[in-house]
């Protein structure tokens, strides 16, 4: 199981940042994410796209981050530009694991000194500045090698059919099943 | 080289988001960012970052962007969440451009039908729905089979060292060299 924590979401300055960074996980092979601040609309917004393209996905709110690491009992990994460069290190994390959860911790601007002490893995995608969600997606496609693109989601009410030109989309009930 | 094409910036909903896109795709190896709708302040931040932490990248806003994809020369890909696998067909992607130039033309929340008939390739990184950012990140990723983790920015003031624990800052100068 992959757990995305995400510090620092700013309501006021970035609303849709922290939105990405739920639907990405989601997509791209994590279970859940925990964002550290409250938010009830970005809850909300998270799990109407569960219901409609399919889970099982967890999104939490309003979550004691470092209570969150401290109690974790897999692999704390964290996303920061000054990290080491996570092609050297994702096979370290994988043996680390062994079969245990793994916890991907993801900043906004500005991340508490501890988390660095906190996590077992400090990992960089690039030590260039960009974006916790490009991070994030890159992490995700390296410690599952790229399972994301045959991951299936159950309960969906809507699903895309593959398409070289334009949209194909599958209501549940259409489909000859 | 490849650019990357931004449409459907929306400077009052989501500011954050497409320096999110320009960012990332400078540090993933693309070589432009060009943004339909002008936004200065954008400009100003990305080559900002350029300017600390090294180029050659370029940015422009206020592109007229049907145009910018009729005149392009090359292969234009366009990312969506109903196009076909990205990993099905990234190698032929690379065998049509042979050597000419990629435009990777990236959307809101929505685009205008006609993108999926300009574009040569309309690729999804999966079918689900998740974050221009991500799926931006990701196709930088196999359209470069991953050459961002070695690439080199020129003229940087700033660079960072990669680290187990915690910020390690080189300031330009300050190198023994």
């Amino acid at each position: 199981m992959i757990v995305v924590l995400r510090l620092g979401h700013r309501r006021a300055r970035d609303p849709r940042v922290t939105t990405h960074v739920c639907l990405a996980a989601r997509a791209l092979g994590a279970d859940a994410v925990w964002v550290s601040e409250r938010d009830r609309a970005l809850e909300g917004g998270v799990r109407a796209a569960v219901e409609r393209f399919g889970g099982p996905f967890e999104v939490r709110t309003g979550v004691p981050w470092r209570q969150a690491m401290r109690d974790f009992s897999g692999v704390r990994v964290h996303l920061t530009m000054y990290g080491e460069p996570i092609d050297k290190r994702v096979a370290a994390v994988r043996r680390s694991a062994r079969g245990r959860d793994i916890m991907l911790v993801v900043g906004g601007a500005k991340v508490p000194g501890d988390v660095y002490g906190m996590a077992d893995f400090n990992l960089a995608v690039t030590n260039q500045p960009h974006s916790e969600v490009a991070a994030l997606a890159v992490a995700l496609d390296r410690l599952t090698a790229g399972a994301w693109a045959r991951k299936r989601f159950k309960g969906a009410r809507v699903a895309v059919r593959p398409s070289a030109r334009g949209k194909d989309v599958v209501r549940r009930g259409d489909e000859e099943e």
